[in-house]
């Protein structure tokens, strides 16, 4: 998040439109992937430039370009420049700090989608964008794997509905795809909050805190990711685009209720990590009343035995107990006498847990109360 | 749910429509029960697959065909075909972990609820699909238990307007019944709530605090399952559906307006249980003070009188008071009115509670305040 | 609230319109009033049944049923088919624990509210039904009070505008007279509030604690009984119901605000009921505090001199101190000293209140201090 | 405001209209100011009762009465009656616990303020009714304190617009300066809050507590007062009353941004208090952390060292050590080698603060961590 | 803030649209910039006062009027007479405290916006009005550091489509600048989040505490600054104002777009502080739960060894250990012995930590716990 927010300072003063590509950059080749199909039949072409292969295109065949990795700009401006794509468009592909978003031009739509991948213990946005036209898809995205691999498998083995139904239905299986994803996401979220629920309630540690803490942090940031969203699957639904066609739009309406399910889980896992948290210091101040007790009963049994031991260690000369003959046993009892009542009274008040004798022992001492 | 949710990931990269269920698989037989029924007479066949069983109906009387058990995928296709249901409407039937929703079709409609019910402590959410067609009702859900019997013993018994109201009236019925056992639950919350309320004050423990917290993770995720159904019914009522008659409109009405309770509920022990973790964690904060009041009582009294009787155990040649005669009954006498002197201040200080004497006795006192 | 729900679950399966009372029953009879008026004279009858008197009516009077007790449900039974009242309407008058709602049917408007009143130290929740028709109003409640009294009087007296406005304005007059009784539970909050804030800076008590939960409780319950009246005054006022005419719309008005005034002062004491628990634990805190530093003073000022003490009462044979003339008055002193310097830290610490010296006193004192 | 509340319960039952003065009784006479004036010229009549004067007004002027003191009902009667008010009307004037509102009738406009002054340290809240007519305009408040001098001011010396803009720009300028006055009160709590953020963070104490739950409280109260004003505004903004001229509306709009940066200066307020309650708490721990720190250390230093005094204090025959030549010194070189470890152990866990080692010295240390 | 709202009370009772300056009053000369440009030519006049300079505009070109500091009041009270702007508009240029908004004029559209820029750590606030007319833009600001130099730097070199796209494709770059500075105070915003993270597990202070405060504050304000923003380049979107052509509404629609994600990074960061504040209270209470389990375990240890050194240090006649020639060893073996067992209970609780034994130790042990 930060990591793109910092480019941003560096394009201050910079007139709108201009390509900077926000994201990491890397010296690998970005992979392009050109895919045309009918009902009957799919060919596919990888190459490292769009300008080394044929773009053009029949009304008979769907197209799809996936283009993976961002940071070669020339490639986008030809790009931009074949399927005559505003500046805007361009500039939003390669700055990647946007929100998902759906944009409606004259000859294709935009929209702009999260892909949330596990990444062992973190969580990794990568930005996707798809175009979608007149019999053609354009999919973009940051990183060099081929996320879409799944979609590409369908196309190739012809099985389903998703070779005969048109580029609409593609973009929806891309989107559907990264919906998809969302879910082991919130798989291992579900089970990171299980596995702290667990140990909350019996052992609480620093260590859960801060696991609390890094939970909040991924729904709060999978939250800003996946909100959005709603609202662009909602205006795709609803949008009269004729890129779209009526039979998609159940599919759409289905991808909608898969968003909202996936906003749903997060609302929840947020609740409940906001209430883990009030557990958490509640039962850390639980374990600090236990430590404390521990303290006080040492304290209390054994202050009083010392003074006692201390007076009979002064050297008055006249002290008559000293000069008896089972003086020094008297004090012994007497000592053992005051620990097993000093006992007695923690455990009627309950601090120590051999049996409890009565549900509220306080009813019965009007000594220590906290004064009301 | 997560125990579904961990399912999605098996069926990343899938056509929408795959027919996977979710849920828990089990060897056991699904078990099918077909009502026919007009106001005059009431049919009733029970069989373990659809396609032994004559499905032909007749405008003049109502079918409802109730299916305990998802498992066998192919009952369900089978269903699809007969039906002509869309697949992504067998998709969310077998997908367990669906929001509420309702969905109009041409020739039917279809909604999801979740049926809630008690198991022990645990809350058991169970998914129900409905779907209403023209004189027939279908309804499906997880697990064997037959949930629909007292509807079904109605419709036997033929008493009341269920017989003669046609196929949404039973629809209606389902759904009724459905939001009857959330009240159910609701009561088992709310006696938790009230079990709890008696001993947050009276003897807090790290148990009270667990079930706090189980009872609010309950009432998050019955609200997940009862909002979305709010806007269901409220839709169903709405709707210009022509498989809703004009006279169950009142009782949709009368539906929507239980659910409303149930909602208002749910948000009532929320604000509760919110309010409980608050004053469990003052109640913790209270017995600590009372804790460190008794250890600093025990000590203030008892570590200036080891003192003293220290410094007469000391062995300096010269230490006149060791010489008098009743220099060892002075010390023990002064000692003793330390004592009680120091018993006085925590008295007036409020510490000690035998009787209260001031309602503010800081006021009198300058030493000891905090540092403002 | 759980009293009522916990007959809730009795009514699991029953057809909807069945009538089962769900308050307390009682042996008690229920009692009628009958009251016919014109602007020119008033008619009282009281009776025990419905069945024995004459509910006739002429358009040229308005003609009032007030039910107290509605445990009889064979006069409810009667009472809707002399008034061709809906099942549902009966049924919701009987579960009590119904939200308040408006329902307009074609021959009458149909609503609920809740009567609240104080009951000692408890809030008393009545659930007031209240039909208006043509030239009719009834009004049926739980318990036996005649909570109507007031509206009666001023029918009988025939003053102001009541006994020439017609049956609206009547149901305006007992809907005015419930939300008025509002004001006192709203009056009774407030100076429970007031109590409670005086106490809370002065001297906390685990009393004033529960004190807050109590009160948050109220206001909780309160809300759930007053937000949704709001919307039930509102539609009525825009209602273009025949049973409403024009003049009473500006009443009507009067009303809406007045709900609206005592759902503002219901929130204005939640958020500062809120407020006020965050408040209790931090001076439950600052008293832990002031019980910990009266501790650390005692302990910190005597232990370093009980180590003295104790050094001189060893009993190794060559201490050169011990054989010195004024080793005892030398170390008395020393003591003394120490002592004193512990104070002075603890003065100039802030801890010890005389007087303080200066705002930031840790600046000169690089001990101690938590470590950053 | 239960001041006010109070009153409410004696008007239980009574017919609305009844004309009860809510505020406080006063036996000082009410002051009548009535102005006339023109673009030319400017009269003004200061009289104690409204019956001795001339009322009647031409069209050609715009006449002004201001009502200081709303306790003398017949006043408010008669000029209920000269101006054709409603008798709701002349019942909100006195009912001063109103919340703000607009109400259009036939012949006026009638819109209830609140007026905020500051009062010592005390907010105090003042109903401002204002009736707007044709060129007629009415205020009426409950003090004698004469608020609206600065606009007779600018009347009187007849300078900017105001004198030719007709009664609904009069009406405007009354309410300007209402708003004006409420960014005094924001003022103040805006240095309210600076100042407790200084102690805040340096000095924590009870008062500071208490001080932020007054300005919490303040701030709850003023948003009461001023949120519904921006529907007021708004509406009459909005409305096409024929008393509310074209050149007016942006002199409205210009006051409804001004209660709309009020409102948004209020939030704020609310947010930065919120924030602070929970870093008051905080910093409460930090201090208690601070205190504990100071026993745990003297305790850890000298609990050892007594213990080691006392072994050396035994009266057994047989201990060598204490016949040593030099045993005295080697047990008390032995001591101060235990202190000087033990600080030394302190000061790299970092609890005593002349230089801290290195960032996290719990590394290196596996005693004494809290267990995980 | 407060600085600016405490000019507000010296304008109580001034008449709307007196021009009293609220900022900070400087001695400095203001500073004009006037360009005009075509696509073709680009000049440029820097002046002291407005009146020494020709406004005179043609509609071939555009004139952009850029004015720094707004204390000459003389200079704005012309402008105002020249461009015919209303007196309003000229009261909101001066009272600096104005929320963002946009307002629509015959002539021209004004808006206002806030300039956020870091002055250290500290975020200084700037009200920024522009003015769109018919091809002439009027910008103003409060301080003399000119922020729209990298605007005027495009205009001179005349790369882009500025000089060719009209005044209100200036106002949008003017815009557009200011939006893009926001994102470098979210930058700063973001790494002080980041620094604050790192430290609050590892080692809380007191010092984190008031950088989440800052941190908080900064948040409020800012979101106080732009969430207005919002609404006013919505507006501006959807205005149908002749200054505005088709062209730049998507300029303007990407301007939104940036807006919207500043807002949420604003409330992402919000989120993320509230969650701090918890994290760090929680980490407190964990160091108190450290520093106590030290003194308890040193003060648990050493308690009972210093009762018994005293015990026989007592000086009865009798007593047998005494006379013992292997009492002394046999006492400090008894002491060893006691020593290592409380170790060991420690361990076993798992307070001190070489090695942890089981999960759950309090399982084994009844002792301590505490009470239910």
């Amino acid at each position: 998040m930060t990591a793109a927010a910092k480019k941003r300072s560096d394009t201050i003063g910079q007139p709108p439109g201009a390509l900077v590509y926000m994201g990491d950059k890397s010296d690998k080749e970005i992979e392009i992937t050109i895919s045309t199909y009918t009902s009957e039949k799919y060919n596919e072409t990888v190459t490292k430039s769009l300008r080394e292969v044929d773009l053009s295109r029949r009304d008979s065949q769907v197209t799809w370009i996936n283009i993976n990795g961002l940071h070669r700009i020339k490639d986008l401006e030809y790009l931009g420049q074949y399927f005559h794509l505003h500046p805007l468009v361009l500039e939003d592909i390669v700055h990647t700090d946007q929100r998902p978003k759906l944009e409606e031009f004259g000859s294709y739509l935009f929209f702009i989608v999260k892909m949330l991948q596990l990444d062992g213990m973190e969580v990794d946005y990568e930005q996707v964008s798809i175009i979608l036209g007149d019999h053609f898809v354009i999919s973009l995205h940051e990183h060099e794997e081929d996320i879409f691999a799944p979609v590409r498998q369908r196309l190739q083995a012809g099985t389903g509905r998703i070779r005969g139904a048109g580029a609409d239905y593609l973009a929806y299986a891309l989107l559907d795809l990264i919906v998809d994803h969302y879910f082991l996401i919130l798989e291992s979220l579900g089970e990171g909050i299980e596995d702290i629920e667990g140990e909350l309630l019996d052992r609480p540690s620093p260590d859960t805190l801060s696991q609390i803490h890094r939970l909040k942090r991924d729904t709060i940031m999978m939250r800003r990711a996946v909100w959005p969203l709603r609202e662009v699957v909602s205006r795709l639904e609803r949008s009269d685009s004729p890129f779209v066609q009526d039979h998609t739009l159940l599919y759409l309406k289905d991808a909608y209720d898969h968003v909202t399910m996936v906003i749903d889980s997060i609302e929840t896992y947020r609740d409940i990590l906001g209430g883990m948290l009030d557990i958490y210091l509640s039962g850390v101040s639980n374990r600090l009343n236990e430590v404390m007790m521990v303290l006080t009963i040492m304290a209390t049994i054994f202050i009083p035995l010392t003074f006692i031991a201390g007076v009979y260690g002064m050297n008055f000369r006249y002290m008559p107990e000293l000069e008896w003959r089972w003086g020094y046993f008297a004090v012994l009892i007497g000592m053992a006498g005051l620990a097993v009542g000093m006992l007695l009274y923690f455990w009627r008040k309950g601090w120590i847990g051999w049996r409890r004798p009565n549900p509220d022992p306080f009813a019965h001492l009007d000594l220590k109360k906290p004064r009301p």
